[in-house]
């Protein structure tokens, strides 16, 4: 039996526990709250993140992170985008290069533009950081913890590490495909939310699903040519991590990105929006990335620039759908598939 | 001003009649039902196919093929899949080379398994076979009528024509994008049905959005595998035709293939769904086609063909599902960007 440290107990980091649990996997799952920590062990469950899901006796969580990452035999990052750097430095002093480095986080750091494989690279080093695996694609943790259908995504630089990774997690529930793509699987994660935004506007504005089917593929085309300039892969776009993720995102009300378009939609201004949701909503911070990173790279996003204009310069949601319906006669594929 | 012919007063025909004449084209709008034609041009609304839109008077229905045809700059072929055929050999003696050939049907012929453009060519020559322009992507009818937002896809082995095609449709509500690749955008409109009627299962079973999300991903990659191997570009399926048309179909429960998926998966015999609906279910005959295409070209499509078990022989829809989360380990974009 081997044995996998998760750091981080949100919904996802638990789910993916079960997952690792479910295949026989001894589980230390790392939380910085000693009542989060003490509130797991006792009732074996997870209440605050993912009630109602009984956790087997191979999960165990734990506040010292020494104690949890020593002896793992692999390391799952699974805390969101702007704790990863803090995260990594306090692993470090513990991690070996024998063991396996993986994230399940979705975000692109606003300052740098960087992923989060090269976010944490940079911090835990090259030697390791060039064996990194993410794990990402269309799931709901509370699925994923009621042991539905899911399928995921997992790729690295070495692609043998995520072989690793595809050994660890697959089983009847859950199935993990590889993928060579490193950066079109993190890309994609990340951008997904300014598109679930994009249709949450349409939705809001009263379009039907045509508009609405449009904006996402179209979006989806847009992404794919970012990616294509970051040297991805642009049918990545087109998997798990891309489509996938987007239908899972982009169907469900319960999507903060959509939620928060919707609004918009309707006609109330950003800051009401932020407000009124009270937490962070991903797509926001991430149409500013990827608008600054269209720039530099001089990429034509027309659905990014649009939304871009909605959130830093207020341009009524309407006026930023019609001006996408109405720019000059285009070719679908042009710039993705050409160089 | 310039004539179009639209063979076929379904629907789909009379909202791509009304963006014509909002576009100030006469229209020509044949019906071979002299009943159907006196109710659309006394009461200026097709009450059967797209009720409650008036229709301009630049929109004349017509039962005379010759009268209707003669003069028009265009002719758009709007009638079922089994149609095709004998509604092109009528129109033959009265079409000339000068004329713009369009279609926007879907499906593919079951014994032959050949694309509507293909079957048009054999029936009109291939003089005028070489020029036919195909017009698809995700479209609700009434949304077209309505003048809500939408975005199609045209495509033509000659790509002027494909040109023509989009200066003709183009305006403020309809966005049109032209895409070389014929082959993958009659064949994306066609096989999409496929992945609504697994998406209907998926549902049907209980099971959640991640296990939807998974079919309907994991679908669009085995038809862009055959896609491929039918010389279309795997990009395609990406886009309008693909992703965005699979929206449409898979998050709306007028979808009469995702409805029969639906009850499918609750258990009912194929026989029983199909009487209830009392109407083609294109997916039905489409999973045949595509099942026959597979073995042939010797194409690894497991979805498809657990659903040709199911709707062949009978096979459980829930082991149909669980076996295809079972099989041996894969890599995303193998066999779809590899050649």
């Amino acid at each position: 039996m081997g044995k996998v440290a998760v750091l981080g107990a949100g919904s996802w980091g638990t789910a993916l526990s079960i997952v690792l649990a479910d295949n026989d996997l001894e589980v230390a799952l790392w939380s910085h709250r000693e009542e989060q920590v003490e509130q797991i062990n006792n009732d074996r469950e997870n209440k605050q993140y993912l009630e109602g899901i009984q956790l087997n006796q191979l999960i165990h969580a734990d506040t010292n992170l020494e104690k949890v990452v020593k002896d793992a035999d692999a390391i799952l990052f699974v805390v969101p985008t702007k704790a990863i750097r803090q995260v990594c430095q306090q692993v470090k002093p513990f991690v070996t290069s024998e063991q396996t480095i993986i994230h399940a986080s979705k975000g692109i750091e606003p300052e740098t533009n960087k992923r989060i494989s090269e976010m944490m690279a940079e911090e835990l080093g090259p030697e390791i950081g060039k064996g990194i695996v993410v794990l990402s694609g269309p799931s709901h943790a509370e699925e994923v913890g009621r042991r539905q259908p899911t399928t995921v995504t997992v790729s690295s630089l070495q692609i043998d590490q995520a072989i690793i990774v595809q050994d660890l997690f697959m089983n009847e529930n859950f199935r993990v495909y590889t993928n060579e793509d490193l950066v079109g699987v993190e890309i994609g994660g990340a951008l997904k939310n300014i598109i679930a935004l994009g249709a949450g506007i349409s939705d809001g504005l009263g379009y039907g699903d045509n508009a609405k089917a449009a904006l996402i593929t179209r979006g989806l085309a847009e992404i794919a040519r970012l990616g294509k300039h970051l040297d991805a892969n642009p049918l990545t776009f087109a998997g798990l991590t891309g489509v996938g993720d987007l239908i899972v995102t982009c169907t469900s009300q319960h999507s903060r990105n959509w939620r928060a378009g919707n609004m918009l939609g309707k006609g109330y201004k950003l800051d009401d929006v932020l407000d009124q949701m009270g937490m962070v909503v991903e797509g926001v911070r991430t149409t500013k990335a990827a608008y600054q990173m269209s720039k530099k790279l001089e990429v034509n996003m027309p659905i990014t620039e649009g939304l871009y204009e909605l959130v830093v310069n207020d341009k009524p949601a309407k006026d930023v759908v019609d001006d996408l319906m109405n720019r000059s006669k285009a070719d679908e594929l042009e710039q993705i598939s050409n160089g």
